[in-house]
């Protein structure tokens, strides 16, 4: 009982990569509704893993889409409770051929672990159980109390969470909400991000003739919609990046020279991550750096653009329905449902001639910032600086977790993002993966958070 | 064996249908290679039904791709030779789910045949077999000499067929060609085609970064392949759907007062059209109308698109690629090769940031209008007349069949389009079928017209 987590971690490595695997293979892709079971099955195998790791009141809390996974351990009388939430779904793993080893069997190649799910989340959230279980087995017990939330719906949108939060306000009050589902600003340099960009989903369909028709004989008679859909969608950006719906800009806070000053600071090398995407140049909003472009500018971007005929060769149609799905990145103070109207007024102006338009709300989220100067965050960065020896940046991020938002503002607790992926793993993307440095240096970042949490008053 | 051919295919109507049938039970799809084996069996179909009907000198010819069925007979001594072209592929038949009945089970609803092929091109080449056999059946002789080129790659722009026409020139000489592949008028109204819109089929690929990345983290960082395509396609067309390409109007004819006027007379009802398709209006390119939209003026088309996430919900991805397709329809005197430089050119002007862009031909087809006062023509007139009961109207067509060009300029022989579709048949779409009310008269105006082309000169 008197080992160190450092030696623990160490000799229990290749036990803990394998039990890893396990829950990697399971294909809990939330998007589709053919992986039900996928997800049901990795649900339980949390369950399962919490139970070992020695948390108490292990259960699957149902909602009305994927269960929750719930543990705790509350024996730390008189000490701060931390909230750990994770999520066990993944991404959609199209197209699959572009992935080098199948996305649902794990590998390791140069010490960075293959699979979907690796980093974004499965991985971290595993990290989280065994730093509590590698405490628990060397000390016999733990420097605070913990709750588990671990739910089955972030990729599709969180949207039962809000609803489950707010029924389980009681179970689930703590002091800290602590999530690692976050990067590093690059190998080597951990990050705190203290902000996430809010988000709004929309899918937009457009609706011409009755049925599919001959692009010959109907080709100057009818409006095609996939026409119709790219004059839209053309429509919502200028030649230099910048978004052309009315009013979309109108609440962005704007960017003070300090904060401004400091993600210079960061020496972010541009040319780098050009190489690195393999692209001609970088592209976005002018008048912006890469870094103000990804974290405190917003975005519209269309995610998936469908319509006609897609096989070998070509098909002389003029199909009956064109489809898109957009995401569109918020920053403070933007709301998805102003957003979402603003869109849908820019479409309503721009109205096509001979073709139907809808649009509908798929997913939204708030954006989010929390002041790095509490507590809960300085003792996240002294635990960084202990596991990696350099003291971590304070950052931003693009991406969205809409929950944080949700958290914080009904459970009324401070939310620490301590993420350990890299920004080149492959979120979303074929070959996720992620760098074991980054699996081994995090669960040591992690044990020392606890201790230097053990002291403070919230 | 005096048996009117008229009372014959009273007789033997079941047992004709239950044999086309057969045909249309073969999924002989030419744009996709995995129904390789269907196209060999359809085929081989045709080659059984030609020996049956009498035809001699039966065989399938290779090509560098699908075989063509070929068959004659040659007993006419001193009368003219007809050459009847027909084509044995169809279309794909996606999106499958808008069948009502599934496409390779032919269905009898309302006297319509229903099946993929039914009406282009398998039912009307299998009538060309069964007038020449009803024929040889009640006279024990025909009134011409006839010979069967039937294809299988019409359906993907005939890529063979111009060096199998040149290397069997002697075999295939002949003194008119015969084809039914185009549509009537409308129903009770029956139509020589004089003129067909050539073809430039088009894909165009889009490649941003080297893989698909997180919209958060990377919306702002990259151009989005979707994004660059749907700017450039939209530059292709202006708000009156005047086609924006420089140069692209350049060589279409002007047309004349004359035939303005004759194309007024026909009398399309735009409002039952318009309804028919179930759009809110009729769209194209401003300041003609609907017949000269889709018969004497070019259109751009896009008949695909693709790119991203296509599933249920939301995928928050920035693709790596995106494509789509197009065909645009020419009339005299543009050329295929003349407006896919033009295409290329307007996408080097506009070339957008961050990406690349590539552009690949896929089918091509020149325009084709043959005189409508041949004797040839004149005779199917007549033909039509007794079968129908009324004079044909002469029309152009939007479509293409890039083969009748071929045919003409090598073998320099006229080229007669006796066509019994419907223009609301659904060629190409879901739901394609025959009104059998044209297969009952059109087999009567094929046996009419060879009798009427018995006595002519060429």
């Amino acid at each position: 009982m008197s080992k160190s987590f450092e030696s623990y971690f160490a000799e229990n490595r290749e036990a803990h990569l394998t039990e890893l695997n396990e829950l990697l293979r399971i294909p809990s892709i939330s998007a589709l509704s053919e992986h039900k079971g996928d997800i049901q099955k990795s649900a339980e195998w949390l369950e399962e893993a919490l139970k070992r790791a020695g948390m108490e009141n292990v259960r699957l809390m149902p909602t009305k889409g994927n269960p929750v996974v719930y543990g705790e351990w509350l024996k730390a009388e008189g000490k701060p409770t931390v909230l750990i939430y994770g999520h066990y779904d993944v991404q959609p793993v199209d197209p699959l051929h572009l992935w080098e080893t199948p996305p649902f069997e794990p590998t390791i190649r140069d010490e960075k672990l293959y699979a979907r799910g690796a980093s974004d989340d499965k991985g971290q959230t595993y990290m989280h159980i065994k730093a509590l279980e590698a405490l628990l087995q060397t000390t016999g017990t733990l420097p605070l109390n913990f709750k588990f939330c671990i739910e089955g719906e972030e990729e599709i949108g969180s949207p039962n969470l809000d609803v489950f939060v707010e029924e389980h306000k009681d179970l689930l009050t703590a002091d800290v909400l602590v999530i690692s589902d976050t990067t590093m600003l690059e190998r080597g340099k951990p990050a705190i991000c203290y902000g996430l960009r809010g988000l709004c989903a929309l899918q937009i369909d457009v609706k011409g003739a009755k049925s599919d028709l001959h692009s010959g004989l109907f080709g100057g008679v009818v409006h095609n919609p996939i026409h119709a859909l790219v004059q839209l969608l053309a429509s919502m950006h200028d030649q230099d990046g910048v978004i052309t719906i009315d009013g979309f800009y109108d609440r962005v806070q704007s960017i003070t020279d300090e904060e401004r000053a400091a993600f210079q600071e960061l020496g972010q090398d541009e040319e780098k991550i050009r190489q690195e995407l393999g692209v001609p140049e970088l592209y976005g909003e002018k008048g912006y750096s890469m870094v103000e472009r990804t974290w405190i500018r917003p975005t519209l971007e269309v995610n998936g653009i469908y319509g006609g005929f897609q096989g070998e060769g070509t098909k002389t149609v003029i199909p009956s329905e064109a489809h898109a799905k957009i995401t569109c990145r918020l920053v403070p103070d933007q709301g998805p449902e102003e957003i979402q109207a603003l869109i849908q007024a820019h479409v309503e102006k721009h109205a096509p001639v001979g073709v139907t338009v809808t649009i509908q709300l798929l997913d939204k989220g708030r954006p989010f910032v929390t002041p790095f100067d509490h507590p809960a965050i300085q003792a996240a960065a002294r635990a960084y600086e202990k596991a990696y020896g350099t003291e971590p940046a304070y950052t931003r991020m693009g991406g969205s977790v809409p929950i944080v938002e949700t958290f914080g503002r009904l459970l009324n607790l401070p939310v620490v993002l301590m993420g350990f992926g890299l920004p080149d793993e492959n979120f979303h993307a074929p070959n996720e993966h992620f760098n074991l440095e980054n699996f081994d240096k995090g669960l040591l970042a992690l044990c020392h958070y606890w201790y230097e949490l053990e002291g403070l008053q919230f």
